[in-house]
């Protein structure tokens, strides 16, 4: 049976943008199907931190051109947890990865997964002279044969898409009259990623807020919500509309982040605010 | 009116390298401009600084291919600052960046503006989830664009060129019989880089020293100018004719910038040497 | 005389990822080769480190596609050292690099050299504006001639391949009824890997032992030798038979570097072990 051909692969990993292993996936894949270009969506996700693929996956995914997505992050790698292949998009695309959660979001942003295989056709990986490296020995030349047109169903066994593993990413709740949401990223300019946007809040109160009070730890805030980082004004704590549609909290041109001593995984209720409320500027470290 | 084409996109970022915002953009023109090939000019830029950018571009600018050159340092970002893009080389290169200095320095390197845009045409930017990421909305689309043979002024309105905002990068100035320069660069491996060549030393003093005596904050010494590392000797700081034709503060296989406790921005004072002077080896650090 | 043409060039150097110094190399292989595709192998080597950068290689080799391999770890730059270019496997590929041992283990891994020149032909390099960048004014240009079909002589002298600088990378020795190893190389993951394989375990002991005492510094550990993470258990140091082939002092999704406290260079001598000892987990720290 022919199949569709792919010519990009796209590849995120926690291998470390620079490192060999990176080099030597895009090797084997400069071998195995020379016409093929590859993109980085990312390499510098913290070790084993598959919740901070799945989101680079997700900000990407919108972006990303039709082809094969390999994604590696697998602190389970060597043992039974699954390497899957899951198609998305109408067969726009076919993400690779171990089965730990890490493609759920990204899976489901593009429209929820069509079919999906184990990779366990041995035929079409690389032998290893030790321990299996999934993304050198299994992804890479199983991307390589997809985009040569190998169909689907011939690289591995269908497996129901249901059983794959949720996402890792966690979700806002309603408590106390507000909502608890939770710092999901921190970019290099040190803006705090909420798992919460505009909708999600007027879904709670039945209109977009231009002000909320932001709690963490000891910690209360009356916030400005706007949609760019100069519009805080210099010094200012806020809530920024970031470029994916979710809050930051965030400074111009500094580092919230350093300034708050937060970072990922810090709770963080949002409750309304009627206070009209003077902004105090944070004084800055130097 | 037809237009010039382009193959190559030349990407300088503070982004890192390795993250998943320089993974988006290129996944964008993979979309939108297929046929074109990514060259990452540097994205280790730290957050934030434009001079830093400005002196990776002009290291970079004399040996780009023809193309576009998308240049995003820009603590501006969303603010009301111009996003341009600058024609330079007689239609042979067309950079785009924030217009906040970044690229005053390489355009003036390629022999100044030909003709420059403010991108202010909605048409050919993608929607945003936010406003922020002006790379991905704004730059990475027009460049696919301006590849694909659209006209300069079809994607944004002329403004004078003389109207962009000068470099951000210092020069020397003469002071007490002396060139007061500063340290504009610290490479990976410590080399700390004057913005100062030795044609500078000899338009001031008349010929080119071999020796000039070389003073920062408590310090003074008497240094050789050479024009490799290893000709310095083991442990003997001196002045290399670096790479880029300025001098650099370096050690053989050491690191000055460890090895004297300094950085970017620090101001160094050089003046003529009459001394022949012995060299004193610095005591390495373990 | 017509030659071989080459349409890859795979690309290690100690630059740093995002640095500008990668960008530049690659822009002039765009701009004299445009056809060709860079492979980046590796660019995190630590500065001057050309032991970690010969590993790299080696690591590399079995899987890099046909073509020229630029490798610029360089500690000697601008000094009296050779550049040097070195055709391996029947002409598949050509190594170019400085020859201070960088490229020893990789050729012989590709079954040693087959002719060798240094780049003595300065037509075929750039004119620089100060010290010598020989990635950037000598190899990448000499490349981007190789792929263009020029013959290997008529980009520098030949010489003797067995005059080439050998391995700076250490192999195992018997002392004492054991073999004293070295930690080669710590990855991103804090696996230590150490420079021997189970091949070598039973070359000295006659068979391939299931469990070894193995000792450093103070510490003596009685460890279980398998073939993947998993198979540790949780909190369990142990030696995994990793993805290259030798062995890694490792804990399943924990980093062992951090764990023991020590990291490359360190001796470990591995001697037989009678016990079938109850394993011990470590308290791993917080």
């Amino acid at each position: 049976m022919s199949s569709r051909r792919y010519d990009t692969v796209s590849f995120l990993s926690d291998f470390g943008q620079g490192s060999d292993s990176v080099g030597i996936v895009k090797s084997i894949l400069r071998d195995l199907a020379p016409e093929v270009v590859v993109i980085d969506i990312a390499h510098d996700i913290a070790p084993f931190d598959v919740r901070a693929a799945s989101l680079a996956l997700a900000r990407a995914v919108p972006y990303l051109p039709e082809g094969i997505i390999i994604t590696s992050v697998d602190p389970g790698a060597g043992g039974d947890r699954r390497i899957v292949a899951v198609e998305i998009a109408g067969g726009a695309g076919i993400v690779i990865g171990p089965d730990n959660g890490l493609i759920a979001t990204g899976v489901a942003l593009a429209g929820g997964a069509d079919r999906a295989v184990v990779l366990d056709r041995e035929e079409h990986h690389l032998a290893s002279p030790g321990a299996t490296f999934a993304a050198r020995d299994v992804m890479a030349p199983v991307a390589a044969a997809l985009c040569g047109g190998a169909e689907l169903f011939s690289v591995g066994t269908e497996i129901d898409a249901a059983s794959l593993l949720p996402s890792v990413v966690p979700i806002p709740r309603e408590e106390n009259g507000g909502l608890a949401c939770e710092i999901i990223w921190v970019d290099r300019f040190g803006n705090l990623q909420l798992n919460v946007s505009v909708d999600d809040l007027s879904d709670v109160w039945g209109k977009a807020p231009d002000r909320v009070r932001v709690s963490w730890a000891d910690n209360v805030r009356n916030l400005r919500i706007t949609t760019s980082f100069s519009d805080l004004g210099a010094g200012a704590l806020g809530l920024v509309v970031d470029s994916t549609g979710l809050l930051s909290l965030s400074l111009d041109r500094a580092s919230a982040a350093r300034e708050l001593g937060i970072g990922e995984g810090e709770g963080v209720l949002i409750t309304p605010s009627d206070e009209q409320g003077v902004t105090v500027p944070v004084s800055l470290r130097a």
